[in-house]
């Protein structure tokens, strides 16, 4: 390995970039190691940012993960900051930087490159998106403009409902604002799938803001007495004083595209498991990469700070001869980025929203078809500990073999977690046999003896071992099924499903007799369980039955106003 | 399978017995089942009694999880309460019960017979044992008499500082006792490591409960003036209202003993991973059975209620003739125990401590010796976010190969969520390479893009890796070596080792060479992150340095109140 004085040039100091340059120095204490960064700050917590709108992060400078000076001191790591990179001329291995403060070009030589650009938020080419009060958040000067400009304004409209927009609604609420979501989808947090996202709607306008769903911004216009006129796709027009672009991001892969490097299908830079571009001198990381989705097998441009991190430290390690095809096993795995399984997370009016693996919609898009779904409504811990919230929880897994596929959930306590776990599952090719099995945390204020995990893990497994068949909400308006309500009279009064039979579980064994041998059966109750023991009974006694997956709590989150 | 008939009897109805009932109808309408318990209830909410005697649980009634009507309405399962079962009569295939009601005794044919006892209290034979005021606490009447007990009293003993001591121990001082708790170990929560578990006596201690450590209970009598008074081994004496002896469980194996069922070595009852015992028409499942332990390989008496429940399960599917060897994988993870990681969590006065897997005690009881600790101490979410607090965590891995072995974690925000996702990662057999890649929840408020479980990996992977050598802080006073100290000066005036050098990390590439190159250097910061950075520059400079695993913290741990 002849890395003695290589010299490792990265573009970009946040995130990923800023993990490869510490990495590649721990490695190498004689490498030259040198960081470009177009904006005035390397290393900043992009992910603080809505929160330092919403004067929860109350000072600029916690959000500086580290500086300069520190790179210098603590690395021996050379920072430049508002330095452009222009041009890579592959031949030579020189880049072209520019001084953003003086205009001065120069050109820098490397032994390798790494292309930490990030993405930049998308700006639609609509009328008036230039305006003043049109923000956009992705830099901590973005930040500070929209800070000051919550500071004249009583309203805002953000167009986007995704993980950001919510974040950024969340924060503008809470500065006094009136806030507008438009969202083209017909959901909220386009990520999970619709009836996840429902309790999501319901929570914000609980908090008196606005949704304008299946929407799209069309033009924004300044209005005479001050403030901007918004006019959507349905022809409504909205009224603000600050308009907030959520609409998602795009890979900066322009100085890649211009060197001929290879970019992918979505646009971003395609680099192999060591984050090796199509150059072999050239690597990339982060928000600018397609990386491969680890449960559909696709590539996909995932803009997370986890990954990008991890995608630094397997570039450098790469770069100083690390986990090269002979190498042991744990020297590979410090050299080799799995692909992500996009876990997230978002947290908006005490509600916690959070996704890993497929949803549902990505399995569809993916062709992958035979998965199954189960829905559960656990308390976060024992209903008998006083504060225990519900938590919504959707798994997808295999129908063949009981694999682990995605998890979505939505409560007020102990999402993450859940998530997490599953996550975790996942990530070991885990079956619901194992989330069955697991062993977690217990004790009355922290879960459950069958933690909501367990107990997706247990309702799945009946289902792949065949000792449960579900129906599907979305077919119940197609194979009007007979209904069977196995609830007690007082649940059913505060609403069921029209033209419903109901009969209580604790009366099913006297009065079975009641139901038809000749038709499908669709049962449910509150939440999946007394309809699991009422299909039990009425499988082996021969009726024709399958379950409505997670009860009348389910069917809420499908039809969130009423039927 | 000729199951149509069976008559499945369950001695012990809270549960693993209540599971398994609940399991056996749910695969088979036909059969006759029948639980008996000794006690006036059936599926009762133990873990929630000392929540009940603090009255955090207000109604006794919360504490029912079902009741005799509801096994009789919802599953047709007969339950007779205050009904012992006496003798096994194994050649007829038949038990004797008595009616603790009226005394009459009478016998019962089984063709599966599913023994659930459970454990008793451990009441050691001292002098005043027995005395009014001296309670354990295993029922609903135990926590009710204490309820009772608390009312007239000022003071309170403690016997046993494990789990369900800290939990009496919260829920007295929660109800205006002065309490004292009396611990043979020298530490509390003997089933953690002590160092870990000093942060615990240092909360106990902040809230003014008197400790009492390596002392246990040798008398108690009663005051002329009323009250008890205690002596310890020590030869102190303690005046206490009431006492509460929470010195561990003992299995409930009587019966299957006087049956000539075979005992493990621990005097639990013995059993395969069917959870059948040395009679093929006899299962046993929770507090009364061993367990192997899925680390040491050791057999174990776990009393916990989430393997109890898997348990009871796996023995229904097994009397139904589910998961012979000749099953499908997924029919036999329905009826193989495949034994315990001993996950266990505790809250106390707003501190979580948890632990999965092996202890380091455990480890070296069990004689495994390649094994490598590292110890971190990350906070619940970003240090930017307002609201973080540290989380105390040590990894427990083999040195060899990575393999997870054991985890424990305390702190006041974010306990349960880390140690869950490790416990997830060793029952899946994964390695300290996959918590380093591990993909996990990240937003501001609910972690970092690090999360502390990929943190953990990522040292735990130097170690194994060979980028990072570990000091061990219990050698320090025996190796006395050459002490380097990398922190910033306003935190070495807070405290430091004595004769420790120190070079902040900043200064350290131009001080280095103030360094013996002769002797062995052992290095800590704060947390350990620094340090690390300091041993990598160090070792490619060509120094003899190891690491202070997790910094003065760590060490603080060790050493809780001054050294």
């Amino acid at each position: 390995m002849s890395d003695g004085r290589k010299r490792i040039l990265i573009v970009g100091g946040v995130a990923g970039g800023a993990s490869c340059a510490a990495r590649a120095r721990r490695l190498c204490e004689r490498c030259e190691i040198v960081i470009f960064d177009r904006g005035p700050y390397v290393s900043f917590a992009n992910c603080g940012l809505p929160y330092y709108v919403g004067d929860v992060i109350e000072e600029e400078e916690a959000l500086l993960v580290a500086t300069p000076e520190r790179f210098r001191d603590r690395f021996d790591i050379q920072v430049h900051t508002e330095t452009e990179v222009t041009r890579i001329d592959r031949g030579a291995r020189e880049i072209e930087v520019r001084d953003l403060r003086s205009g001065e070009t120069r050109r820098e030589a490397y032994d390798a490159l790494v292309l930490s650009p990030g993405a930049e938020a998308v700006r639609p080419p609509l009328p008036g998106i230039d305006l003043p009060g049109v923000f956009v958040l992705r830099t901590i000067p973005d930040s500070r403009r929209i800070r000051e400009a919550v500071q004249g304004a009583s309203r805002a409209l953000v167009v986007g409902g995704g993980f950001i927009g919510l974040e950024m609604t969340e924060n503008l609420v809470r500065r006094g604002l009136d806030v507008t979501v438009v969202e083209l989808a017909e959901q909220l947090l386009p990520p999970l799938d619709p009836e996840m996202a429902s309790p999501v709607a319901a929570r914000l306008r609980e908090h008196a803001v606005s949704l304008r769903l299946r929407q799209s911004l069309e033009s924004l216009e300044e209005r005479p007495d001050g403030g901007l006129l918004a006019r959507t796709s349905s022809g409504e027009s909205i009224e603000t004083d600050i308009a907030i672009l959520a609409i998602g991001v795009r890979p900066l892969a322009a100085l890649a595209r211009e060197a001929g490097l290879e970019l992918g299908s979505r646009g971003g830079i395609r680099v192999d498991e060591q984050m090796r571009t199509s150059d072999p001198d050239i690597w990339a990381v982060g928000d600018a990469v397609e990386v491969r989705d680890v449960v559909t097998g696709s590539m996909q441009l995932v803009p997370l700070a986890g990954p990008a991190n991890r995608q630094g430290r397997i570039a450098a390690a790469t770069i100083l001869g690390r986990g090269g095809a002979e190498a042991e096993p744990r020297e590979r795995s410090a050299a080799r980025f799995r692909g992500v399984q996009a876990t997230a997370i978002c947290g908006v009016f005490d509600l916690t929203i959070a996704i890993t693996g497929a949803s549902e919609k990505s399995l569809q898009r993916a062709g992958i078809e035979r998965y199954a779904k189960v829905y559960l409504h656990p308390g976060s811990h024992v209903g008998y500990y006083p504060g225990a919230s519900p938590i919504h929880m959707k798994l997808l897994f295999s129908s063949e073999d009981g694999r682990i596929l995605g998890a979505q959930a939505v409560g007020e306590a102990g999402v993450a977690r859940r998530i997490d776990v599953i996550a975790m599952a996942l990530q070991m090719g885990g079956t619901v046999f194992d989330l069955e099995e697991a062993e977690l945390c217990y004790a009355p204020q922290f879960g459950a003896a069958k933690d909501p995990v367990n107990v997706a893990g247990m309702i799945a497994a009946n289902i792949v071992r065949g000792d449960l068949s579900l129906a599907r909400w979305e077919e119940l308006e197609i194979v009007k099924p007979l209904l069977l309500d196995v609830r007690d009279p007082a649940e059913v009064k505060k609403g069921q499903l029209s033209e419903a039979v109901h009969i209580p579980l604790s009366e099913l064994r006297r009065r079975h007799e009641e139901l038809p041998r000749d038709r499908e059966i669709w049962i449910y109750c509150a939440e999946g369980q007394r309809s699991y023991y009422a299909n039990r009974f009425l499988t082996q006694k021969g009726y024709r039955v399958r379950n409505l997956p997670g009860g009348y709590k389910t069917y809420r989150q499908f039809r969130p106003k009423s039927r």
